[in-house]
């Protein structure tokens, strides 16, 4: 069993919000992480334990942003699974509200060993977590 | 040489705005606790470093709000020591702009003992750090 | 029909925690601020809309942390109304997780009239607004 | 007189740093934003006033990470102007800590105007805002 897209439903928090009335656009980052996580859950999988030996640093990311969101805005974060290397998993996330696309992003992730007092270094994505997940096909979107 | 007192001069970013255009609440939690640790530089000392066994978790804080603050404002957080025991150090901070004081704050840590996978546990704080403080005199804003 | 209590559900974010492996004191007021707005919507009501004539920024707020959250922890926000008077409302708030008190909070919120390029001024909540929202009972817990 | 670049310096908070003990990736964004407003301080100018009629919301943005940033670290964010239409300004950013790049980021705003109620618009940028501001020549990094 793999699993190449997720879809997160969320609503907008005050303290996400800024002075123009809208969501900060550092936040965007947030809710595709946070989609991440889950789809990761889904996959009955954690992403970060404390003390464990691998951790999945973020070594790329992008949003390009068409619409705004509010307070209390209602929203959904369709994330997909849309490259997959040994040591690198990437995904692409819309932002979507009431069926309109406000934005798109982009995220890759990179496997890396901890040793304490050292550099992170790229390590091949364990067996276990890589069989989990599966590049999604292509969408109408992606079209 | 101990340090009673320290003044911390920011400016307030946008992404520390909400959308009724000033800072959000929280943020000045931060404020407070950003000046807490330049303290601690300023008394030769770091707060939080990777792997140590002592860490000063927050135990009890507080804020009363009196005025906003809104983007680019320059303010000054003014951080006094207020109370000193075995186990725990005391502050009370001042947000104040061109010399009007827009909150108070208070904020109680307590140095814990930490072992992996367990839960932390209060200890005395180390006497090369508990040295460095002194609980501030009375100021008028006291009387 | 009055509401006096509600409950939030909610998952610790990752970029909610911090270096210290635990979720940053000042995110508790996040949560409760987030339990406040939804007991607001569940009530009908909206606490922040845009161009709106009236807000209700946030006089006073405290929190005495017991023990941590961490990434992925499962925990509930209590929020009970514990004053109300014709310009505020106040509320207190538990932080539990597996039926275990982590955190108490207490929050005061004034109604304020917003002119722009003029400071925010006290103003009686309108009573569609204040007839929604009743103290709560004593619980156990205050005993 | 025009600006092209800018350096902006800065020390990691402890409320910036995550679980995974380095800064959280949807900070970097926050770390260009900041240094993009003290741009605009430095020609002069301040990118959003209340009431103002227009504003300069963030259409694209991106972050390529190398090297992780730590609780305390000083850095250095170097903007630079790489782009300049009628109605929009494109950056890019490098982080830098001790001459080494640890993260480099673009980002692209656009003028808009806002009515109450209706959508943002597309509008050119004032010319006493864009005469302020011109693209940078390339750099040996962009060779």
């Amino acid at each position: 069993m793999t699993i190449s897209e997720f879809r997160l439903t969320r609503r907008v928090h005050f303290h996400e919000t800024d002075a123009a009335g809208i969501v900060h656009f550092s936040v965007f980052f947030r809710y595709m992480e946070e989609a991440e996580h889950a789809m990761w859950r889904a996959a009955g999988l954690r992403i970060a334990t404390p003390d464990a030996p691998i951790g999945f640093p973020r070594v790329a990311t992008s949003f390009d942003f068409l619409k705004p969101l509010r307070f209390e805005d209602e929203f959904e974060v369709r994330l997909r699974v849309t490259g997959k290397t040994s040591k690198t998993l990437s995904y692409s996330a819309t932002i979507e509200k009431d069926g309109t696309t406000l934005a798109r992003g982009t995220l890759t992730v990179a496997c890396v060993r901890r040793h304490p007092g050292e550099p992170m270094r790229g390590t091949p994505i364990p067996a276990d977590i890589a069989d989990r997940f599966a590049v999604a096909g292509p969408t109408k979107a992606d079209g």
